[in-house]
């Protein structure tokens, strides 16, 4: 049995739904409990957030290097830290926890560079640390279900895929008093890119984890739709991947109607694979047949590791939090397993830096290749 | 600011379903605390859940009766307790922790006959104590949001409501092994009914909590279909309501392919609102034009009462556990407005012992029905 | 190779949809020319369809009883007759030709009671002439595959069936002005039910064709939803089965948001098997894994015999006009080898006076169970 | 009232599937009669289809050309020609009818190059005729609705469209046997694309059909999938329009559990609107507040003009030749005002050379831009 751990959060103050969410999938399997926090740079922000949380008043910090430093102090000090702010300061978060020797649960995309991302990764391994970025989407059982049917070769040599994440909630030319929005319509602080960042990676990454495939080279058109936007509200990208298969992925702020509308579509040799986010619960597969069937979530058909997450059974819906919650079940086994000396590599069943880095040469390799006019362009990675 | 309440709970032992559900249930708004528990008659078994759930020692009780009498005393006691038993220890346990002056939270259905319900809810109005029967499924935000939209008028005088809970899980003739299912169709440990009594009051409750019309004669027909069954696995009852409406609500646990096919279609005289509760997180209607809408929780067009329980916003999916803990939500309000001395009786939101005798008075009828030869029968409730 | 029959056809002038329909099933597989008809007691009416159908004057007939007795005497006569006048009128126009000699089509219901229906069933016996019911949904292609999958056992004995048939056509309280509703809803025209006479017996019917079992007994509720109605809007039928299985019915035309909602669901002991006529080019079905399958006319999966219904690939939507023209297939081929002396009973794959007879026997015994009180009723067929 | 015309037929001898698919499409309106035709290029083929479509001996003819010179000379000549050979032949053939003086209806795509659509629509304005090519999927009652949707501003200007045609029936490797897949893959037989060419055309003329935007570049990527194939079975094409907004097609006949899976989705400023070819009775739109609305075939929504072309009620389902018969209803009724001296251009419902000249530029732009090595490439009805 693990103890109950102790985790600290840098980010997620008033209004964040982001630093809620990691809460709620926290608290929903009870394995972890808040004790720290710097939840916004204002220290009045910080307490209204920290004291509505109940957390001990010396432990609201004015700022994450103070908070580094005075918990490493500490007998009862944090095991992990769960950063949750704007991603341009991901960075020096995440860097500056990594040297004070502490386990990190980074939002993605983990940094803004790629070189940043690969100097995490150079920290981590020095210090033998823990790194989760939560790509929430790969926690859903029926992901993990779809990976291991490919793996076990159902659906034969992967040659077609087909992505996307169509959303509408950018679509007017107004977005002012909508807080969310207007920060991601800003290049100053959303960097270059808004549509394919923020979601197309989230494809990207659904991808790696459902299929394993790397992408070699992409192609990508970077498009603003709205009159006035500065960055990419609808990206197309046109993939390659390293077993031959190609793909497409479509990511859109502008396709009124789409709430959240991430879809994944593979297309192997002996058969296909469809997820779609919105309905989770539910899996849709073909094989030489032709026809279609739908599992579920719960259903004898799910195999027995993607099965050991459920928490209901079929047709009780499970959502978003026990999606977020099946990484952070993963990161925690891992960080018991660490304090147990028992930890090996394979232990890692969720998105870690090195997906962190797969996302940012992604993303760098799509901004190059719509500069030059949308060419072919190689993917860093795939060296 | 409500503080984090205490709880209590019995039942819920190693193994139980819904012990865990509701304990997540209530985790997920960091709510309450679980600080005391009889979770087994089995007090080794209490204790392996007790210790897994980080509770003191002395708060792991051998039974329900000591422990409400210890919590009683203390000064740290618990604020409410959480029943989760076989249904037919309900009763004894709740009588007995409302003559403690406790809050009760006990799962559906709240006792086995109509009079025992009648006496809860004498106790409780005596005790001045809340109550919580936790039909789930009337917290889903699209439920509330149909009861609203019915309320406001919008698809006029309700005329059919179509009701339906289709499962397949006991199908098979032999259910050996299947621990939830060998009770179930058991006629000493489950009473004189299956499908009717542990689904079919479902659509019972979610209809009545959808539209607010009570039901005031049945026609009921429980069959068994599987070969060797004692109690009914396929009921179907042809319903009357107060404004003159009529139903039909099916609940089998015989029909292949189905979950958790709980569904219900009300039909009004300028519109149709239809709940799947597989699909929760959609809501379809249609108005005099008669093409059909599909919302979804987190668009804009939920009213403010219903959206005042999304954790998320639309297209990020939330379930069954999301709908428990409205339920809980609501209760602890009134916990909190009880000890403010702020409560009124139009708090709460949530199923009562009002929902309780309903669902009893229900049942009660229909086993009447039955056993007349599937004839028009009164409900108590009616008068 | 058949030769091109010739026809003729009694009702379907200026204004019918199903004189239209019928014409347009017949058409598309150029099987049958129309030679003459009287499409209306008005002779005026009746001319402008024939006109309009190109009809040689002189087969345009005044009435039917003078139809039928020219054309007996011709060279050139019809090969059949298409009778698709109100209901009423049935019987007589259908026993006139009979007598005459001439195979007979005939829409559904195909008298007003079953001793008409009984008395056709004997003349055509006696002059060993066909007899087509045109209840067209048992034409569809996947209709008749689910009937092979169920007599090939693949979901064993059946156990229970969920028949409904939702429409919101009537809802509105006035409905002058709309043809088609007025006459419906008018107790003088329609006779003793509407919403069980007109679309109830097409469950009925589909549910025997799919199946091949007989219903025992009904418990009918045959209610007026819309104020004013004489007859009924909206019924009820609780089913037995002659092997024991038991079904539910429900017929509608005060669903909202539901434009010809015809649906059957059947539970088998090892399965189950879902038809929707809104749908018809699918068909889900589960098996004891107890997850969902889609086959889609047009695939692989589809039987030889059904197969062979086919007129276009999978995907290509055949609809409502094919259907009728299967049945139409399936008639001329009986009349082509009753020509040749090569028929056979087992040849008749199409609804016939035993369809037509089943449906006015059920409809009988749900007038006298709802007469009664709605309790059990004998069904005459079932003896 | 238009007279019964008469038409031939070059192409669609035995086995051919769209031969027959044009005869029953126009059976269905009962508006045209075949009576001539050169069925094959076998004489005996050619005979053996004749005789089963009961035709005179004389006017089964050996070749095309002798069939026009034949037919010119007669009274009770052709109206009509109806060329269904493969795609290599019709340019021949149309000029042949084109210059003996017969309106044209052709199957897509029209020709092989741009320069011989060019040369037909030179042809056909000098003699001032009337040509139909046969996209089908235009002819779609939901089809037409969303063109005047669009039309009438509900979605706002177009920003964003989303095409495609996914099919599985070319995923073996090995197709020997099947006809229709044999001669699709073969380079020599078909030119120099297939999925492009045969399907995604579809795509294109649909888009062409459902907004009026014309296509100026495209950027397209054109795949063997399967090991051997020498044309493409897999291709992605970018697009930009001339009003700005751009698309992505993807045209594949690798894709298992597609049967013929075109679907077009929408984007405006204000709105969307998506089409689903295999669900073609039902369309679905969003506005401003971002839900979904289904409204099908024969509901009150459907403006005046597409509702003209229903045949029945909502419910009951219309496909694909409908579809068909609705472009030819359209060819037949300018026939008809041919030849009574009242037609003009605004009666032209259908698609005609202009759409064919569309969509040969379309390709040609995209194999240039593939050999290109998948860049920008200007279109040429562009200019």
């Amino acid at each position: 049995m693990k103890r109950k751990f102790r985790y600290g959060m840098v980010g997620g103050g008033p209004g964040s739904f982001i630093g809620d969410a990691h809460r709620r999938a926290l608290w929903i399997d009870n394995a972890a409990e808040l004790v720290a926090g710097c939840f916004s740079r204002s220290s009045d922000k910080c307490k209204v957030t920290g004291t509505e949380l109940r957390l001990d008043e010396d432990r609201m910090y004015a700022s994450y290097s103070e908070m580094a430093e005075a918990e490493v102090k500490r007998e009862d000090k944090i095991d992990f830290v769960v950063v949750v702010t704007p991603n341009s300061s991901h960075f020096e978060i995440c860097k500056t926890f990594l040297e004070a020797g502490f386990h990190v649960a980074c939002d993605k995309p983990v940094t803004t560079t790629l070189a940043d991302a690969l100097e995490l990764q150079r920290l981590a391994k020095e210090r033998d640390l823990l790194f989760l970025v939560t790509y929430v989407y790969s926690g859903y059982v029926t992901v993990r279900q779809a990976r291991e049917m490919i793996d076990r070769g159902e659906i034969g040599e992967i040659r077609v895929i087909q992505g996307e994440y169509a959303q509408g909630w950018l679509a007017d030319e107004d977005v002012s008093g909508n807080k969310q929005a207007e920060w991601r319509i800003c290049k100053d602080l959303s960097g270059a890119t808004n549509a394919l960042g923020d979601i197309g990676t989230h494809i990207e990454n659904l991808v790696y984890r459902m299929t394993g495939l790397e992408i070699t080279e992409v192609l990508a058109n970077m498009e603003m739709k709205v009159p006035g936007r500065e960055i990419d509200d609808n990206s197309t990208v046109l993939v390659k991947y390293n077993n031959g298969a190609s793909g497409s992925y479509w990511a859109s702020q502008v396709a009124r109607g789409h709430d959240n509308g991430l879809k994944v579509r593979i297309y192997g040799e002996k058969g296909s694979i469809v997820f779609v986010q919105e309905e989770s619960e539910k899996l849709w597969f073909t094989l030489e047949d032709g026809y279609w069937r739908e599992i579920h979530r719960g259903q004898g058909m799910i195999y027995p590791y993607p099965a050991s997450f459920e928490r209901l059974p079929s047709g009780h819906p499970e959502g978003w939090f026990e999606a977020m919650a099946n990484l952070y079940r993963g990161f925690t086994n891992c960080v018991h397993a660490k304090e147990q000396g028992t930890f090996n590599k394979d232990m890692v069943d969720y998105p870690d830096l090195v997906d962190g880095i797969h996302g940012m040469a992604f993303i760098e390799a799509c901004l190059e290749s719509n500069e030059k006019g949308n060419v072919w362009t190689k993917v860093a990675t795939a060296d």
